[in-house]
């Protein structure tokens, strides 16, 4: 018998974008950030103790090595946390997303989160949180494991409204939990839109943002958009979170294509969309609001109210397009079994 | 003895941007726009009646011809005037702004609507706005005409905070002024950047807006940005305008540099500029806020209790910087003198 430790983490959705770094090789981003974990959209890992000399890594059934092009990293934060904390034991893990591969959802945060939380009740053969704490291992630090393998990874460690906060040094960072999700049960329904240039990884993307012009006074206007959202997050306030989500969604994404080299994930279709959604608004049709990541897909925002006023014209207007439908969740969840 | 009739209009600063247009040769521009008139920041221009063969115009001075470079859209419009209406007579004017030539302070909406009231007063005979309304020429016509001329131009026939409305056709725009100067005291201090690159022309820059993939989007949201700035300018409320004007602009220049080809106003030493001013603002030096138009200079607004932190904070950390200093105005002013 052997102990198999099942995690479930979120895949985050931020309103507040962690883009561009202070310093790359301490994670330090040059901006706080805030984002809503989800409920649905995770990514499920199991990790074992495994005899071996590596560790094995099976996504989605496929046994992936260490020279894979996009799976390099999950070796890569497994050999830091080992050498970092003196873990020696090889792993075994088997993880696959809820959502559809290659739907353009970004799955490094829930991934790198879920591989990080699993590996470390692993190697200290925690069965929950509690267990977790009692070894050494916070949420927090853990979140803090989870953002070196992955930025936004640090973000879904908590459920509900998550805050990383960049502090005054590296190492003064934190990772604060704001609200849980019972505090306002907002919506996500993703568009999916394809995204037909290879997009430059997002760590490399990072460190061109300081090429764009309007990269510091973004930077610079951080604060005060932080302590608008976060005024509006606790009145829960739609109309004011809603145009802070959209303006800072296309601020981001302006920086990143006027970077040198320009970045663009939005295509004409995509924000063809955008106006067309606006319009939708304005017109009474709905209140929701987009917000958009490093990727092409739209997260619309939203009350559990306007569901189906938002879903009947998406599906009017846009019958071809892929939707997911998520709200904030919990957090991530540990358990484990004997296989 | 000649009749002489002496304008002088002023320079309006927008806060909600005019760019991009639905028809250029209906001057229909793409969304609504809303703009401060300026005090001292102005052109005054005198005409009268003039018996030649083309019109003189004389500027700071210097007489310029129909194909200068610059000013051959002064002799078009005037061209444009004399067709619409029949007007013959040639006129005589001398024109020069309150503002250092070179200093990249935009001079066509003051330009442009001095020389339409100038040269319809004179062609009329008028000698004040109710004598022009009593011949045909309301203020608001007049500035439809000016706005012919340049855009921009029509918000400058009315003093205090001036919305510029789309409309749902070319011929259903208005410009209407919304509050005068009275309702709220706000002060403009400009912070006079160079301008390295040689800009393309407005006009054909605005029909480029198009090209940008930020462009619709931000059309299809001016409404609710001008709902919001209405209700912040209804209330005074700076807190609210201020976050608004800042996107506002930064948007637009965002457009600006994502089209095809990028149109760059703000330059490193601009945007560094930015940064620098939100973090003294996030720090408590002063409550101001900035807008760009299209040109490298920023346009600080605040109150005018403000006025001695800015422009300490200004002069001890930007010491080489030149300003402007204005604030809310009266709109234009007409008056006839014997010559």
């Amino acid at each position: 018998m052997t102990e198999i430790y099942r995690v479930s983490s979120p895949s985050n959705i931020a309103f507040l974008k962690y883009w561009g770094k202070k310093d790359p090789l301490l994670q330090w981003p040059a901006s706080d950030s805030l984002s809503m974990s989800l409920n649905t959209l995770a990514t499920k890992t199991t990790a074992y103790i495994h005899d071996a000399a590596d560790h094995l890594f099976q996504f989605q059934g496929e046994s992936l090595t260490r020279d894979h092009k996009s799976f390099h990293k999950v070796f890569k934060h497994l050999d830091y946390l080992s050498q970092t904390h003196g873990f020696t034991e090889k792993l075994a893990f088997s993880s696959s997303n809820s959502f559809p591969t290659g739907a353009g959802v970004a799955s490094s945060a829930s991934g790198l989160s879920a591989l990080t939380l699993s590996a470390i009740a692993c190697w200290t053969h925690s069965a929950s949180f509690d267990e977790l704490e009692k070894n050494g291992f916070s949420r927090e630090h853990i979140a803090h494991l989870s953002r070196i393998g992955s930025g936004s990874a640090g973000r879904s460690l908590f459920g509900g409204y998550v805050h990383w906060q960049a502090g005054t040094h590296a190492d003064k960072q934190k990772i604060i939990p704001l609200y849980s999700a019972s505090h306002w049960n907002l919506h996500d329904t993703v568009a999916l839109f394809s995204h037909d240039e290879k997009s430059k990884s997002s760590t490399a993307a990072h460190s061109d943002a300081w090429s764009s012009p309007l990269f510091s006074p973004r930077i610079a206007g951080a604060p005060e958009r932080l302590q608008a959202m976060l005024k509006a997050l606790y009145h829960r306030d739609m109309a004011s979170l809603g145009p802070l989500l959209e303006t800072e969604a296309l601020d981001m994404h302006a920086v990143m294509m006027t970077t040198r080299p320009p970045q663009h994930y939005l295509t004409t279709e995509s924000t063809e969309f955008l106006a067309a959604f606006r319009r939708a608004r304005q017109d009474g049709v709905f209140e929701a609001y987009f917000t958009i990541d490093a990727g092409p897909n739209i997260h619309i925002i939203h009350e559990a109210s306007q569901t189906p006023a938002l879903h009947n014209w998406l599906k009017e207007f846009y019958p071809n397009l892929s939707l997911l439908s998520d709200k904030v969740g919990e957090g991530p969840s540990l358990e484990r079994g004997m296989i």
